[in-house]
């Protein structure tokens, strides 16, 4: 009999290897696919794209035992060769080639330069061609950032003794409402998509005391912004025991901070291809929605059209405001009038025209929507029942306060959003793998 | 101006920092749910329910500042008292009140015995009060168990230098053909839900050579048995430049080995709670289809009636062959018929009828499909044709072959399933957080 041992074999090596290690002079296999070719007469650089980086391999005539014409961009290889230093390569070293294997060629160049620095194509254009525009350094290193901004949010939240969940995405019935919710058929019974996992986390609250989630969340909002997406990534938690929403602006914060060191510390190669400078999280601002208005109707001369709703200018100002005033890049608006927000947000006992919630604000554009949720079923009830609201279908929610549960909050951070601000990009599509908009299904 | 430091004050403690500092006589801040109220006439035993475990507090007639009568199981309360050190108690240490502050008072008493060692009610009961279930100390650790799979997965496959990422779930076409795909409207146009992130992760692995993604996918399926469900965690990873699809079966027992090791040195309390015995996995025993189906067949005395098909009962048939013969919980079945493997698929060069393919089952039930996938264009066109499907709508995918890809493959793990079985439960639905199944939109 056969057996699987889990053991990985290593004959080829990667750049770390060659980096914590002496390969100097020493010969090596490496496979990757050829990003570029130059080729300079006696010598040609073959660059090696590796999920680590770039490679500098050189291929000398008479050296390698394939002409350098059967080498193709785009085809994928393993190569064998000599390690030797050299300061302007990539990483410090190349590999002199001696053998090329060649495990797969190309069957048509590619249709945009993805072996340049920059890839000056279209946002439309790169978007067409997205599994071939990854390809480009640049444009697939957005996407370790994102990997580090989940990563950062679940290792933070394990430490402080949150439980990951996963909900179900498919319901019958939205958290917020009906409008702009994407509907479909469960086996001849009406469904939805789950616009954010709400009601499943607060639930879950009661179970786990603490409980996070990083999903999918589905939206059928007919905007055509540049920052709405009708698919998004949620990086959702819920907390229990809470004194007050300050406390889940706190674990925010403590989750930026550490999401910022994590960056720092394994993610310094792509914040350096990118030129990413990152914001300041030490200590964030915090500012009354009211106030907030008044601060930036005042210092940019902007009259108050509507007190109780934020237009995206308005954002861009408060935000505009704090970066002049404090140098700040985040600020923490509080208390949003409870007419804008869902029937479960907790209304400030003081003046229950405002809520005790809070939306985090990045570069002026809002990345998080969070606050302290009702947990006593008559408030909550009550609250149902001013804004005309039925029981139906809301029973398993409902439940949960009948038997019980501690004052608690949580918050929705947009993925694809907090990744755009981060990385200065001014489009969300830019930082989404795969965007799903008004126009785009596919691919 | 105010700001948020990302401080998280400290003044009520967790059962870990009992264990981990010197409290003995100290008094203490704590919260949590009332789990059980045991009146013992002089005293009273108030369990408390947290997230790591339960907490004995002691009741003393006279030595607290409110009527026992005040107490309700199913509240939620911040208690003031003494630690001691008590052996009989849950962790070692009980607290002796001195002050309670309730926090929440349930409106009704709870509908199940949750504060009970073990909920005997039956599964459809416990999903129709999911929320309130769930509470049960040993219905939630299942889901801790869950978390160390999905936890697992992520941080082994980061070791192995792999990409987190996130593909759409509403798509334009399904990856395996047009049966059993929810469908939905997009804005007016036909849409639906991925069963799988397959096409994806292949696109992916242009870019990053390995991927993983840990998400949900939906299948329409119209089975009703013990281990289907129509939306379920898939945990799925590709990977390139392979020799062999046994690269992807060692990086599947890697993953399994070190998961173990995870459960076993941070899971622990969960584990004994459950009682789980974990599975060997130190060597996995591998066997061709083929060849499983005859080793059955002779041992059990069965006929073999579709050489092509692995029946369930062949399934579990195959699993207790390996646990008799070879003491094993797990085994690879490689091989699988060329028919029942999706057109992606790389045929096996010495007899196409067979792919390069295996399920792994575990305790007989197969809890991932995997495989090399075809890296041609060419090569997949003509099994495209020859299974007479069109290439229209698969532009995209099409695409990243043109332009060079390196041999590949890869595989994907039902979470619930691989759960299911650690736990040795008899239905998926337990070990699955709220369970969508025919019958099932709600909780």
């Amino acid at each position: 009999m056969e057996f699987v041992s889990g053991q990985t074999k290593k004959d080829v090596v990667e750049i770390s290897d060659i980096l914590t290690g002496d390969y100097e002079g020493r010969d090596i296999s490496m496979n990757g696919a050829i990003h570029t070719i130059r080729d300079m007469g006696e010598v040609a650089f073959v660059i090696l794209r590796k999920r680590e980086g770039l490679v500098q391999t050189v291929f000398e005539t008479g050296a390698v035992d394939l002409p350098l014409k059967d080498l193709k961009e785009a085809a994928t290889v393993e190569i064998q060769g000599t390690v030797r230093k050299e300061e302007r390569a990539p990483h410090g070293f190349e590999v002199r080639l001696k053998k090329v294997r060649i495990l797969s060629q190309p069957k048509e160049p590619v249709p945009i330069p993805v072996g340049k620095w920059r890839l000056d194509t279209s946002l439309e254009t790169k978007l067409e061609l997205r599994p071939i525009a990854l390809r480009n350094i640049r444009e697939r290193a957005k996407f370790k950032i994102q990997e580090a901004v989940v990563r950062g949010f679940r290792d933070y939240l394990f430490l402080q003794g949150f439980t990951e969940i996963h909900t179900p995405k498919i319901g019958a019935k939205g958290a917020e409402g009906g409008a702009n919710i994407f509907k479909l058929d469960y086996f001849h019974r009406p469904a939805i998509l789950e616009q954010s996992p709400q009601f499943y986390k607060q639930m879950m609250v009661g179970v786990f005391d603490r409980v996070f989630e990083t999903a999918p969340v589905f939206r059928a909002e007919k905007h055509n912004t540049k920052r709405h997406l009708n698919e998004y990534t949620s990086l959702d938690l819920e907390m229990g025991y809470i004194e007050s929403f300050q406390d889940i602006m706190e674990m925010e914060t403590g989750f930026l901070q550490y999401t910022i060191e994590l960056l720092e510390k394994k993610y310094a190669k792509e914040l350096s291809l990118l030129e990413v400078k990152l914001p300041k999280v030490d200590q964030i601002p915090q500012v009354r929605f009211d106030e907030a208005k008044r601060l930036v109707s005042e210092k940019y001369d902007r009259k108050i059209r509507n007190p109780y709703d934020l237009e995206p200018e308005e954002e861009m100002l408060i935000g505009q405001y704090f970066k002049e005033e404090y140098d700040a890049d985040f600020v923490f608006v509080t208390h949003y009038p409870s007419r804008k927000r869902p029937f479960y947000a907790m209304d400030d006992p003081s003046d229950p025209t405002y809520t005790l919630s809070f939306d985090l604000l990045f570069g002026g554009l809002e990345v998080t929507t969070g606050g302290q949720r009702i947990h006593d079923l008559d408030m909550l009830k009550e609250k149902m029942e001013t804004r005309g609201m039925t029981e139906e279908g809301m029973e398993h929610y409902l439940m949960i306060f009948k038997h019980g549960m501690p004052p608690h909050g949580g918050l929705g951070i947009g993925l694809e959003r907090i990744t755009m601000k981060l990385l200065g990009e001014e489009n969300v599509r830019e930082t989404t793998l795969f965007p799903r908009d008004l126009s785009r299904l596919e691919p």
